[in-house]
């Protein structure tokens, strides 16, 4: 236990090493000029008088903002505060370091413009509302961090009404990424998709929309046992009946055999268990992983630390465990999900993000990873594959103009060379500014020779 | 005649030069990372997991979401697109293009970090409700650009509700400068504020908020003639009264003798004209201004024409001439004003922009031009007197602290140090990223030498 007792310390240094340097930079992301400046008298030609025709120009033609303005490149995070990480209603001030985070790795990531947004209204139509007026200055949306059922309903009805994408990461995000790292567990371990049996632990948007996106995969819907802190969805759940539109679908589309019951008979003979419950350790008792099917697969995802430990996943027989965690093998990174997949949608200007696009994404991130050579050890690329984001944003861009719903047609080539150019822009100019001193180093961190080891490029 | 067809075609070279280079910059501003990321283990600081408790600490402390993030340094540019420069209701999108011009002024004059949110609504309540919403992202708004009268309720409801300043630079902001222009001009001609007679030309935003600040500032109210395309505001302006508030105030409290008529009486023996109307040029006739009092001082500000060629006001008589233009003497300059007083109000975390911190403002934009010598073709600074910026900054914070609307209590050597800091910050970081090709230089530009010769460091 001296592993674990050190594990869970590890658990804990970002947030000792956060609370040090979040004081000291106050804030993560800064407004930066992205044209030229030699000359005072360049503001005529940037401000007024001389954007005036600019202006003029879009008014006649609307589609031009999309060319004279960062339109086509900015996103806007937006969280009312209420489910953020696994704190839930933190409120809207409180939710800002984590969107701060998410636009740092939206623009270091996959070059993204992503502005965070954080309303101070918890009312659904609010939050539409709010979302509708600023759409002009955006050329997306992500919604991040609402709670459910309200999430579904706005995700839906915004993506109905706007005609810039709108996605909630929690959804089709997490989604894509645990889609990428079941195909490659499966095949890691000979089973097929489609005839995989899965149990689901928890009935949150997570899980929900993670079934939503394996079952357009290829996974069976039948074959899923989902599972809540009340017990097994199935039909038999009439409290979800008439309340909870999303989860109730669950119930009448999983679990064909009408199994009922709790954790112990949804996990019991199953090929896959995917978690995404709360922080653990022990919220699934190790024990009850030996009724799993051979050659088990298990993703055990809550953070900052799993529901199961994957030690003790694998003394119960488990032959693949993935979680969070970037110091176990196999993380379930969202950042390999949403960073790219706006980066293509936003190359084609994609009128929405498609189920459809996410699995392109999920395929092409799983791929990555398979040329590198899958084991049990290594079913997903990481961060550090680089590779995996223009890639990924190739394959959404391009399943956009098969869907015939990309305002632009681009080659594969012309994807890639432009995906390829603007990410690297992100990164090389922080990494200047850095090393001129205009970004200062964290004073007195310690991992100095490890980061130089890891150095992005 | 040459002369000014020669000046004519120089007042629409910058828009033929923005006709250029908008398309092939595709935004002004984007998003920057400002903390360091020497290795993908960083973000698990900057993000989940480590992210979680600067949340938490926010959530039990709402102050220190000005520590932890960006929130102290950011505000929002709004419009709704309705009275974009002297275009007109042109939309929200068509405006983006000018929003994203102040942003790139508010942080390389400023350093501060403002992201424009064009609005898809008219509706003042829609208006207020957004910005309402939006606020827990953000320490200020500026309002831009709305058309008026709502802009008048809008400001005034905002600043009421808001926990943080809420400013209309059309108001405020022109205001300023305009009364720092007004001190050093009545210096040169030895006349005095208080005894002072003005002409007004205009009755929208900009010319009530001048004459509100320059009132508040010594100006006696009854000495103004205020003139709208109807006629002098006097209280036979029936048609005002009910309709239009803040104009209708003005027709009570100027024009002491109870003057009517139109220009022509509103000019005659006026010691000083301020024409804040519409894109001459011989929007006043030159003639006219034969009738001013001796040493007259013309304000003709509109772009990119003003409402009369200076020469031409000179040839009847005028001693000084002021417009908006950067290439004759005496440039009316908003961008004198809105960075720096944002930047002193952010310092010291004030509630609101008061009328004296402009005013304080302004006094301190006259003297750095009355410590280089005053005369004729000299009473306002220019952009280049980059002194200017972190002076007013510190003259703005010291008024809000002497006013007790500061959050922080600051001296005049720490808001210097602050102000300078961090303008320098945005100064240098965009001149690192030209120098090293990151920021392109404008391809075939032409004024390459006089760029050389004017950089701004």
């Amino acid at each position: 236990m001296a592993q674990e007792a050190k594990l869970l310390k590890r658990a804990y240094e970002p947030a000792r090493l956060a609370m040090k340097y979040h004081p000291l930079y106050h804030g993560k992301i800064e407004i930066a000029p992205k044209v030229p400046i030699s000359s005072y008298d360049d503001f005529a030609v940037w401000y007024t008088p001389g954007v005036a025709d600019p202006c003029k120009e879009i008014q006649s033609h609307p589609d031009k903002v999309f060319e004279y303005t960062n339109k086509w490149n900015s996103i806007a995070i937006i969280t009312d505060g209420t489910r953020v990480l696994g704190l839930g209603d933190i409120g809207p001030e409180a939710g800002l370091p984590v969107m701060e985070g998410k636009s740092l790795l939206f623009k270091y990531l996959g070059g993204v413009d992503a502005f965070p947004i954080c309303l101070g209204t918890k009312e659904p139509t609010e939050i539409m509302s709010a979302v509708r007026w600023i759409q002009p200055s955006f050329g997306g949306v992500n919604l991040e961090d609402i709670a459910q059922p309200k999430c579904f309903d706005i995700l839906d009805t915004l993506r109905d009404e706007l005609r810039i994408p709108v996605w909630h990461d929690d959804q089709q995000g997490t989604g894509t990424v645990v889609l990428a790292g079941l195909i490659n567990a499966l095949k890691v371990v000979g089973k097929k998709l489609g005839s995989a049996s899965l149990c689901m632990v928890g009935a949150g948007a997570a899980n929900i929309a993670i079934a939503r996106i394996i079952i357009e995969a290829g996974v069976t819907p039948g074959n899923i046992i989902m599972v809540d802190s009340h017990g097994i969805l199935s039909r038999n759940r009439k409290d979800l009946e008439g309340t909870y539109h999303a989860k109730w679908d669950m119930c009448l589309k999983t679990n064909r055999e009408g199994i009922d019951g709790g954790l112990e008979q949804a996990i019991k003979g199953r090929d896959v268990l995917i978690a995404m419950a709360h922080s653990g350790p022990g919220v699934i008792p190790a024990k009850l992983l030996h009724s799993m099917e051979n050659s088990a697969v298990v993703f055990a995802c809550a953070n900052p630390v799993p529901e199961i430990w994957p030690w003790e996943a694998k003394a119960e027989g488990a032959k693949i465990v993935a979680t969070g965690r970037s110091d176990f093998p196999n993380q379930v990174n969202n950042s390999l999900g949403f960073p790219a997949i706006f980066r293509g949608t936003l190359d084609v200007r994609a009128r929405t993000i498609t189920d459809e696009m996410c699995i392109a994404a999920a395929k092409e991130i799983a791929k990555v990873a398979e040329e590198k050579g899958l084991n049990e050890e290594r079913i997903i690329p990481s961060m550090r594959d680089k590779e995996v984001f223009p890639r990924e944003a190739v394959a959404v861009g391009m399943e956009a103009q098969r869907q015939g719903i990309a305002g632009l047609q681009l080659s594969r080539t012309e994807l890639y060379e432009r995906a390829v150019s603007t990410i690297s822009h992100a990164r090389r100019s922080t990494e200047l500014l850095m090393r001129r001193g205009l970004i200062k180093s964290m004073p007195g961190h310690i991992h100095r020779r490890k980061q130089q080891r890891n150095r992005t490029r």
